[in-house]
């Protein structure tokens, strides 16, 4: 009888594997729906922008020689000749000794190169406005060029678009922009205990988690979940969803198969593929050790762990930053990237040398400090640990564990 | 002549103004919908889940009395009189010094408390399994309702859905959730300067940049942007645009506008709806001092600053959690909710005192420190700074600035 043992590989060495996947094909996207995607091309304006030097402030635009030295003691004084609308290009030159009313993003007529704000300044009787503070050259003045100049690239590839991109984009005049494709995701579920959430379970069965959870956090990371429901557990049909799924979709999760017998089946099936191959069989991380990478068809094949907690350990480590890898996303596997709260862990948390841990977490906020990190224990079937956990803590493959009192990142999830 | 000026609230209370709109009401929603809303009905499940004592691992259903003190060097022995299949109820009881073959989510029969993992037992000649760990009782098992129990609440009302939640969702046989309905959200854009994104500026127009910033922005938010392009800068035209979007919809954000005259036509327009009433005219914040709070037909409308970053700061600190308190989300202002990170300031940054500052932050990751600060200095009508930042940090109403080497919370946005 086997014990189905399996070499297991680290974590880097599993994400090296998954980095060898290759990002997927540029397509064209309205700008409305960029949000959170990534730039295949880079955007090279064909103008500048702003496309003139522009007032920032409601005042008045002057020459800054003209005000040096004024101040609230020694106020300056210049004729106002002008009053410019905001959305006309000014057609005047401002000689010495006048100024403009300009408002905020208002153009700044020639002659003038700075922008006293109303606040400083007071109407005198007629034309005459008292100028209450000095400005430099350039001062309250967005510059021609300044967000972005034209032929020079302004959003270079591999960007990750921002709300704060989609209005450069806007600015510059592209309503559609070039990105990398969301990856679309397979989601199977094995396991002949499982069945539909609407059905109701007799002792022994259970309803399918994995497949929702699975697909909520394939959309968060921005891929297109597909659930093709749950799959019998013999090697037949699971071989046939599986090539169905491969063809469908840029990858695809196996979920369920927590038991031996079931891990066995997920290979068989992967290796049932032409030209399939098992890149790795197991993991050094827990929650998540039976973990299964494969390729077929050219497309990366990933049996979960079928245990819940197992499983969404393994999402946020491993896929999550594979779905982004694949949409783009040069940093997808960056540490850095996640959202990381320090913390003071609030007991000792012994780990195994070996293998990289992620303890759930509980945060209790303290006043004026960082807020107390409590470690979650339980059993990795069930999902009362992560719903009282806000995040995660990785221990080190190694350490011997942390030790209360120490600072921690905490990954929120 | 005005000057505009007007009395400047602090951020404190411009929220608590803004929490005094209610939330939206309930709405039943499918679970693959659900990911990032709000329960507005808590969870009260038909049974217990787990629904009966189950496996966590492969290997020897046991009574835990049976294999006390047993061990590597000193092992027991006990008659596997049983192969449990993983979807069945076992109908039998297993007798004292007898045990059964169960997988990962097998049900534990009658007689037995514990599970022995595979890896520590021996199959011997016919029916006979050497096993060399004592287990305690309990051990490896899911205990029944460990993760909800029959008539009790398993998740209250004001629970954010996270993929977990959705997975004891699932578990518990919810295939629809009572969530409170996302805010639909009109957005406004007024400035006779500006142009749709298609069209080409002349020298005095800009694109318009808000609109796509602020619906990217609601749409991360879970509410739902209705954009309503760019209103002519004349009362009558924003009023009449105003109306229509305050009957479509449950919260208007105004858009453009920086200049006063246009601040104070938002105003007017919203003092021509019946029993309005403008609630904040200006909060201390930088950037984002002209921000507008008013209340039409009971909803709240929202002028936002015309620059640029001036915006995108106000959407962060006031509008964004104004979308999740209306989805239901007590903890939408609460700063400790935001993405925080520790870093150390690379330069001393002076504050105006009786503001709260919202500097731009570049990080640059340093290996085994908190990465460096970097403040990004530059005018709030353009996006370079917030392109090139990566987080917001606050500097408090009450501080002068922050110092070189001091460690701050950074914002990640």
């Amino acid at each position: 009888m086997s014990h189905g043992f399996f070499t297991i590989i680290s974590r880097a060495e599993f994400e090296t594997l998954l980095k060898d996947f290759p990002p997927l094909e540029a397509q064209t996207v309205p700008l409305s729906q960029a949000a959170g995607r990534v730039l295949a091309d880079g955007l090279t304006p064909a103008h500048d922008w702003p496309l003139t030097n522009r007032s920032c402030m409601d005042g008045y635009a002057v020459n800054a020689r003209d005000v040096f030295g004024a101040g609230e003691s020694n106020p300056g004084y210049l004729e106002c000749t002008a009053h410019l609308s905001i959305n006309e290009m000014p057609d005047m030159t401002i000689p010495p000794g006048e100024c403009a009313r300009i408002a905020t993003g208002g153009v700044l007529p020639e002659g003038t190169d700075a922008v006293v704000m109303i606040e400083h300044t007071q109407e005198m009787d007629g034309t005459t406005v008292e100028i209450r503070k000095s400005v430099a050259p350039g001062e309250n003045v967005m510059q021609r060029g300044e967000d972005a100049r034209e032929g020079r690239t302004a959003l270079p590839a591999g960007t990750v678009i921002r709300p704060q991109e989609i209005g450069l984009a806007a600015a510059l005049g592209y309503d559609e922009l070039s990105l990398f494709r969301r990856p679309r995701v397979g989601i199977l579920s094995t396991g002949d205990e499982l069945i539909e959430v609407h059905e109701t379970p007799v002792p022994g069965q259970v309803r399918d988690v994995n497949t929702h959870t699975v697909a909520a956090l394939v959309e968060a990371a921005g891929g297109v979940p597909t659930p093709y429901g749950i799959v019998k557990d013999d090697l037949e049909s699971l071989s046939q969803a599986l090539d169905r799924a491969i063809d469908e979709n840029d990858l695809v999760l196996l979920s369920g198969g927590s038991s031996i017998g079931v891990r066995d089946l997920t290979v068989q099936a992967v290796e049932t593929m032409e030209g399939s191959e098992i890149l790795a069989h197991g993991v050094a991380l827990s929650p998540g050790k039976p973990t299964i990478l494969g390729r077929a068809k050219g497309k990366p094949v990933m049996g979960l762990p079928g245990q819940v907690t197992s499983a969404l350990v393994v999402m946020h480590v491993l896929v999550l930053p594979l779905v982004r890898h694949m949409q783009g996303d040069a940093a997808a596997f960056d540490p850095t990237r996640r959202c990381l709260r320090k913390a003071e862990l609030a007991r000792n948390v012994p780990s195994k040398p070996g293998r990289e841990d992620y303890v759930r977490i509980r945060l209790e906020e303290q006043s004026g400090q960082p807020p107390l990190a409590h470690p979650v224990l339980g059993k990795s079937g069930l999902l009362r640990t992560m719903i009282q956990a806000q995040g995660l803590a990785p221990i080190p493959a190694d350490s011997e564990g942390l030790y209360e009192g120490q600072l921690i990142d905490v990954w929120i999830i």
